[in-house]
């Protein structure tokens, strides 16, 4: 099955689309990110991110999705303006009949490394090393929305279970 | 012209639609709120906002917008969620032509009662006046939105002198 990890934002936001084939062994499809111009007013934002990410979900068919659960102790501006991106991103996502599963940062680390509290480039190197890349993928918000999709990947026999 | 105010949610967003005729008087259009069960996954309850008000933008065709603009010093994650809400309604008023504008609740107080710290009652009598109705418009929602609306309408004339 193919699956979508998506790291949320308005000025970027990271995808990552992973594939896990009978064996367990995971493949990079690909991966990248959608940017939007500072410049202009936020709705056309929000309109070039939705309509992005549907043509990718269009393009790709992911069978399920996931998305890092962010949290924001300082700053309530960027949390509004994150929300903003994460409504359009999960609207788009059931448009499309993909469900959508939330990991923490912890989780997500947890699940790709081994360790909950793993740094950022630790994370990265693992991510590059199961899916068997030459590099690091670039940029970084595209590396942590592959970490998502394999955090997903890992996670979901345990969904499963529950689920059930 | 028509105008569309909102007061955006994702557990109730309220919506009020008011006509300024050529004379200036207003008149109360609709006023109403959608409500999403509590039960449902968030990207569906989004899904109901989106589409609902989508609706209401295709049957009425406002020529303009407003919403809120929100302030959260408590709680960060009201804020994403409010965010998440305003997200897919700014991304239905894009999608349909419909420029909207925000206001801050002192200047829906101000230009609503000519007082930005008025109370809450006096902003909704002051509503009901306005729009010459017999009785305060409900839910409270719905009488916050005709506040937007009322307040792009009285800040138009101000607006439209910045944007030339």
């Amino acid at each position: 099955m193919l699956i979508l990890g998506i790291d949320p934002g308005t000025a970027i936001t990271g995808y990552g689309l992973v594939e896990e084939n009978e064996r367990g062994e995971l493949r990079n499809v690909a991966h990248g990110v959608i940017e939007t111009p500072a410049g202009l007013p936020m709705a056309e934002r929000l309109q070039m991110l939705y309509q992005e990410l549907t043509d990718l979900l269009l393009l790709y068919r992911p069978g399920s999705g996931a998305v890092e659960k962010l949290f924001f102790r300082r700053n309530v501006t960027t949390a509004i303006s994150v929300g903003q991106a994460r409504g359009v991103i999960l609207l788009a996502m059931v448009q499309n009949g993909v469900k959508m599963k939330e990991y923490t940062p912890m989780q997500i680390k947890q699940a790709v490394t081994g360790w909950g509290g793993a740094a950022k480039g630790q994370v990265q190197e693992m991510v590059r090393a199961l899916l068997d890349l030459d590099e690091i993928p670039k940029p970084d918000d595209a590396a942590d929305a592959l970490a998502v999709a394999i955090c997903h990947i890992h996670s979901r026999a345990y969904n499963q279970l529950l689920d059930s």
